[in-house]
């Protein structure tokens, strides 16, 4: 295998858009006249929900999968995952014929486990706790020799996830800014060396809710802290940062800022609105650092923001009272 | 002028696309495995919502604000609409340096009107009648000698609504059937115009509401049958053919297919579910058509379906029951 586990690198970002680029969507473009005159500067979304499975996961997973060798895959792929990141894996598996196991908690959403078994996905259950399960991922493991596919401490995940940002840098030139949501860190990873290693002089910037706020304690603090119990409405960020994520975090990113529940709510509904897409919660929170007017320095820039996905229960929506 | 008055051509709509271009936003293409599987058949989707103003009518509006002299524009440009065409006369006129004037019933949704505010348009206020919605624009017309600018009943703003078909083709050879929403027929007219123009062998259907079917009645009968009082959620639908388009629609289109309510709300569900983005009703029409089988001969065929906006009131959605 070609990837440094040193340290992610530019090269293997380009290496992972190769290999994943027809497993993938090319995603689009959009801009909004009205939510650059909320900000004051020249926005260019990339909307990830609009890629296969509502989610840049899909990059991730695809470069993880099809950087094993035959002999390697076919002794199975597992990942642990109550959100996007497991149908990702279970659809990548699937197009290299194979079946992933996904390990989910017995209290993920219908939804979710639906949108694993869609793509083919064999869930196996685990009683929701931590403890449960790592037990049962283990288990499988040791069972089978099967590979797990890391959410996101993983740097064949995290140098897809840059891939987004590589394509939108080769749409837009001349950014002065990126932006994107913090959780795990695989994406933010992804997002800062992709974003440095084409064009040094760019500003990146993660966003966390303040309520699951773990990134942005340990970027401050040198050091990776531990997670509080996040309570947030942007449940793809509920995850803390790992080892991998951490060092090409501290090595890339300019800062990381933090924003409020109803900031959530309030951007998610305007990139509703006026950009005409269905975003998950998660995906709102770089949205909500611009409006609140949380990143210093944008006036007048040019900004690229990553929307992250657009999976989420259509039958209530965050800004609906009782 | 280069338009023949006596009928939309395929030059039309080129000269057309030649000319919007550069006011435009070329709109991607969508697919959705899901959505496949659910209809047996391989849809590219034309998501018009991500246009400008959120809507196909950017595009006919341009046109025919662009296709104006510099001495006929100065005169003034009028529209009456209470929906996307309002919105869409007024940005076009803002992007040449003029005011349009948008007559708009008392009783519009303050979100439309909003819209046409937001682009610069001047809202001159009637009576939620025909008889005032007429007699006030005859006036400003007279008044100022401005240019009427019909939301569908113009060669012009026909084939501006036709350059969606025209990119739509350009970016997926070999489609079988291409299907859009009829209201009063601009946007069939176009779509039917330029698809038998590129593909002759192509089959173009219309698909309307049951509850405001005067043109499935019309196409049958063929002749100009009056509408009854329309009662559809897909508000974007509810006006009548007109000469031209009916002209056009008879020339070139293969059969007009009716809607239920029911199926409206659930196609329109299923496209935010799977495709991640906000349709309006009056949108997921053709989807409905497809969905339910409506439609004959599409088993594995390639079909391509205009989705032709997204503005709609967020605090509610039509399948969220009281």
């Amino acid at each position: 295998m070609s990837v440094d586990y040193s340290a992610l690198t530019l090269a293997d970002i380009r290496t992972a858009h190769a290999r994943i680029r027809e497993h993938i969507t090319r995603t689009p473009v959009l801009t909004s006249a009205r939510l650059d005159a909320l900000v004051g500067a020249s926005l260019f979304f990339k909307p990830e929900n609009l890629q296969k499975i509502g989610a840049f996961k899909a990059r991730g997973a695809a470069n993880a999968v099809f950087a094993l060798s035959a002999e390697v895959a076919a002794r199975g792929i597992v990942t642990h995952s109550s959100g996007n990141h497991g149908a990702a894996v279970a659809r990548a598996a699937r197009l290299r014929g194979l079946t992933a196991q996904i390990v989910m908690p017995t209290n993920t959403p219908r939804l979710k486990v639906g949108n694993v078994e869609a793509e083919g996905g064999h869930v196996v259950w685990c009683e929701p706790t931590l403890a449960a399960r790592e037990t049962t991922t283990a288990r499988l493991l040791a069972e089978t020799g099967a590979t797990l596919v890391h959410p996101y401490n993983d740097l064949h995940v995290m140098a897809g996830q840059g891939t987004a940002t590589l394509e939108l840098m080769e749409d837009v030139p001349n950014l002065d800014l990126v932006t994107c949501p913090v959780g795990g860190g695989g994406l933010l990873s992804g997002t800062a060396v992709a974003a440095k290693g084409v064009r040094p002089s760019i500003r990146v910037v993660g966003v966390e809710p303040a309520n699951a706020d773990d990134a942005a304690r340990s970027f401050k603090a040198g050091q990776l802290v531990g997670p509080t119990t996040p309570n947030t409405i942007a449940d793809g960020l509920r995850g803390a940062l790992g080892e991998l994520t951490f060092a090409a975090i501290q090595g890339h990113v300019d800062d990381i800022v933090t924003v409020s529940e109803e900031a959530i709510i309030k951007a998610m509904r305007l990139v509703w609105e006026h950009l005409k897409i269905v975003i998950e919660p998660s995906a709102a929170v770089p949205v909500a650092a611009l409006v609140e007017g949380l990143i210093s320095g944008v006036a007048g820039q040019r900004i690229g923001v990553i929307l992250t996905g657009g999976n989420l229960d259509l039958d209530r929506l965050p800004w609906q009272t009782a």
